[in-house]
């Protein structure tokens, strides 16, 4: 297996099995100097952390990170930082039920074929635990770039869209509700319908909005590496993910010249902003900001087809702790991918 | 600069702009043996063409790509294949008028921010021109993976989208007009919209639609450098494209589980496709999707307010040859871009 | 700090000081189902091991090496390898003598000069405990390429060399004896010479030859990373090493072309071997043979000038467990990186 | 094929065979605003040039290179430097007799094993006329550090060496003689040396030495990617090279610690320099210098024993130009690869 690193110069791998001892991962190019904010970290772990409201998975993961090396006396030194996430359930569990079985819309399948031989237990790799390492970075990369300000929210859970401007909506209030949705009344919607999918034993998919404000003019190189491709990438490369949008976005295609082009104000700034921050895949300092689509989680608690390794079609009723909506987890997730890519950027762009 | 290649094991590397001497580009990695078909990468460079029919722009490219290495009696060698596409008309317009000014959602300002100093003729390395070598890099891709099938084609421009399912299309008839829209109804619909569009000095953005058959179950890394990540990277690298999704897609968000689940055949093949030909990051042999958002071309034959690197907001009217829609020269592009993926992980497949 | 991986498909990333938490890495790329021999990985990590015989440093380093990935039912699954050694020492010395202090020939200087900031304890990143790491990612990648035999000898310790080609002396005699020397009459004065130096509270440097049969024809990438090339930095990028040459070697500098070239048997071996089983940078199938210099060990137990953070010269004395000679312990490590670098370039050959 | 890039920020990516159209390279990350002097490019590029005296091989090769992208009046503007240097004589040889043929310690044979099919003129890819486009890229990162000084010369011509230290030398005469050597004493018997070899259609090795002065401190990083260990390799991927030793190197390895510390003066300067101006992989800022050992040229103009690939020996005579000593054309390679490793280094240095 290839990939399981990313960026250049601020360049994150990681490892771990859903099950296996720990998870965890290194973290290279982070520079020498940074009083690191250990309770910043954590807050954005539990963020992440299954179980900490009533509308997702109630599975139990403590995700306590351990830091083993690149920081003394609380600052990071220059030296790569290694870190690990051990897995506290890791016998805990039943999954002789897919040992030999490929849930739908599951990776076990592809698994198989690729690699021969897989850890089947609570998807191995596949598994979406896989991105506590994510945020652990991208919580650092934040702290690296205290000026740039990440924000992602929800907005929208299934058929349920918050079509509010983020101009005019209260940053603030991401946190106040489960779903992190700022807009307290389509938060309650939001709600009410996870919690009628849960009783269902389905799942439903969502959008997460990200704006990421004070972004100095500069960031992204131009021409394979374009700042939105990469946070396209980055975005895409989440579990689940089905769809990457910036600025205009798809409705941007049905848009005239004439409309679209965002006309300058003396400063450099632009009187609109449907370039979304950036233009010819170089950050141009006005707000970023992108919509990221989540598919519904696979495992649902009523009964499906499965396949099994000789062929056999058995019906097969998802175990384990139920995760109704992934998107409000995932909030985190995205700030954590965005910050990691614009640290990258921001160091290479250091060397201009 | 960074970010002039793409790919890790098929390596593609581009330099040039708009209206330097050439053009030209090095592919590291294409195995050895390959006889490879000249013509059908001239077919690949025509389509992307400018002046190819009336609804695209005039501007003279002749794009006579000239191989320098790699190439030995006709078959790859293995070694690098370094190309040029010379400029014949570097010095034939007048870009005075833009030496001093931005122009409203180009990349001038952001590259006088980053660089200090730019070629500011015809957008220099900015300039959509430099998708040409990407082309010819996509054109030996396709030639390296003969069994896979590649067919993008255009899905909506401006307001007007064609919603049929792409297994209802005759991807022959792709070529038959100058559109790229295989469905010759609404081809001929969105062609008289961008005579319209054109005779206004106006333009208008569109989708672009791909579909890749016959791919082998396992192409793809399963974390950070999944397929649909790869794929939407390279999409959004291509110049105007504000938005990718696959399978399911921004749709799929709005789905529950029970729905969107892709049940098994006894074969390993799926009932259904939202997964759109990929699970957990991997190829699972179903046809892979994806649509591509562009914006409309930001040069417009009307008159736009510009800004000069003194902070003077000037109006400026559009010079040189008019683009009024992007999305029927990108088709060729977008099959290049996959192409390259595709090539890409092939090759990395094969380590396993 | 960049520069914490090696490798493009074996990929290996490493992290850790010398007194903190842990050591530990990734290795990223090894293929899956691979029954692991764990003991195996032992007897490696403890020929690397502080202690082991009289004449090398009597640091106390458990080394226990604990895998937390990639490995199910003792199989690799092809996902990461995440490993942690930790260190259990890492209070028990004192270093505040070094805190402010640059010791002579060591990088205490240059890491405060370029990072500004320093664990100070044992060296840090800089400590050779941080090949510990490589030994392990090094025995993984000898049990990939069963085929292939490895074996590296000590062949010079201070001003005693063994001279006797390769070819007759008894690799099975290399552990037989502390120095790792397989003529065991040069072992014996060796071990003499190293034990005096150890009274004087001296340290002395040494060669580490190497030699590596059974590789297969055509590992090696024929341009910047030719397989000698790779050799070469991965043997310079240990600690204390002064020097590599291949084959011929300096001597073949100042040879003849009629005496140097290695005429060809009918079946592609040669009679001679002056080119060291590598013809422009791949491998040809013969021997690949190798010589690794290493410089003597900086920390000395005499009183030597010191310079503090303040530009003030101070004598300092040599605290802690005393190493009069590295390079009965880096013949493991020789062999690890060997090992990796065989392992990328197996994988790389497989995309052909 | 892979391997044909060097570096990570400041990265040159090169193509071309012997007797193609031509080679060339893309030089990507060289920063913007570089006023470059394109007579100190031919310059170098004489330098390598055969036919330049008497000594070396009377090739013709022009070596003109063309500038194809990346430079807008007469600066760089930070986008890719694309280039060729077309090859005029690619028709003008015989090679029928190396078709089927593996010359003795050429790379013939492995390039037909590894790849199956190669382009067999005169060498193809293997041939060191590719570095001709490091030489550019070369002579360009020396203008990116203009305050740094590199200077190679010849010390050893087969068995005729120069021992004086390089601080007793004059590096402005290495330029006046054709061996490159600057003690003229040496110089004249080297040479003297080199024209009995070529009288005997025999061809000899030989040693370049390096020194680089000006570092400034902090270039390389600690771990993989020592800055001796990148110097290595580059060195070592020149064609022809058996072995690389810096600072005391080999006879390092012969050495007490206590004779071999450099101690150090209050303004962190040393009083001696065995370190080679390198400590823990980092730049000290005192002098760097190296060693570079070259064997003979394998082409001779004696009649010696081939392969054919039916697995029959037959004698062969070699044909074209002879190049009795490659030494003194090294030099100007071996700088051009020192100033790219350097360049890299100091990007990458910027990022802290």
């Amino acid at each position: 297996m290839a990939g399981n690193s990313y960026g250049t110069l601020y360049r994150v791998t990681t490892f771990g099995e859903s099950h296996g001892e720990a998870l965890g991962g290194i973290i290279d190019g982070c520079p020498s100097g940074i009083e690191l904010d250990f309770e910043a970290i954590e807050v954005e772990m539990s963020r992440r952390k299954p179980g900490q409201s009533a509308i997702v998975t109630q599975r139990k993961e403590p995700d306590a990170v351990q830091f083993l090396s690149g920081i003394f006396e609380g600052k990071t030194t220059g030296t790569p930082i290694g870190f690990i996430i051990p897995n506290t359930n890791q016998k805990s569990d039943d999954y002789s039920h897919i040992k030999d079985n490929y849930r739908p819309s599951h990776a076990d399948y592809v698994y198989d074929q690729k690699y021969g031989f897989r850890d089947y237990r609570g998807g191995g790799r596949s598994s979406a635990r896989e991105t506590a390492s994510r945020v652990v970075a991208g919580a650092i990369a934040k702290q690296m770039l205290p000026e740039i300000k990440i924000n992602a929210y929800v907005s929208s859970v299934g058929p349920i869209h918050l079509d509010t401007p983020y101009q005019d909506l209260d940053f603030s209030k991401i946190e106040s509700n489960p779903v992190r949705c700022p807009d307290e009344k389509s938060a309650a919607i939001m709600e009410e319908y996870i919690r009628d999918i849960r009783k269902q034993g389905d799942t439903v998919g969502g959008v997460v909005s990200c704006v990421i404000q004070n972004v100095p003019v500069g960031l992204g190189e131009p021409v394979f590496d374009k700042l939105h491709a990469e946070l396209g990438k980055a975005m895409l490369s989440i579990n689940a993910v089905k769809g990457f949008e910036y600025g205009s976005g798809f409705s941007g295609s049905e848009m005239k010249g004439s409309e679209h082009n965002d006309l300058y104000n003396s400063d450099g700034s632009t009187k609109t902003n449907l370039s979304g921050g950036i233009q010819g895949g170089i950050s141009n300092g006005m707000d970023i900001y992108f919509r990221v689509a989540f598919k519904p989680v696979a495992t649902i608690m009523q009964t499906q087809d499965s396949l099994d390794n000789k062929g056999n079609i058995t019906p097969m009723t998802g175990k384990g702790r139920h995760d109704p909506c992934v998107v409000p987890r995932a909030v985190p997730i995205v700030e954590a991918m965005a910050a990691i890519v614009l640290a990258d950027f921001y160091l290479i762009n250091k060397t201009y």
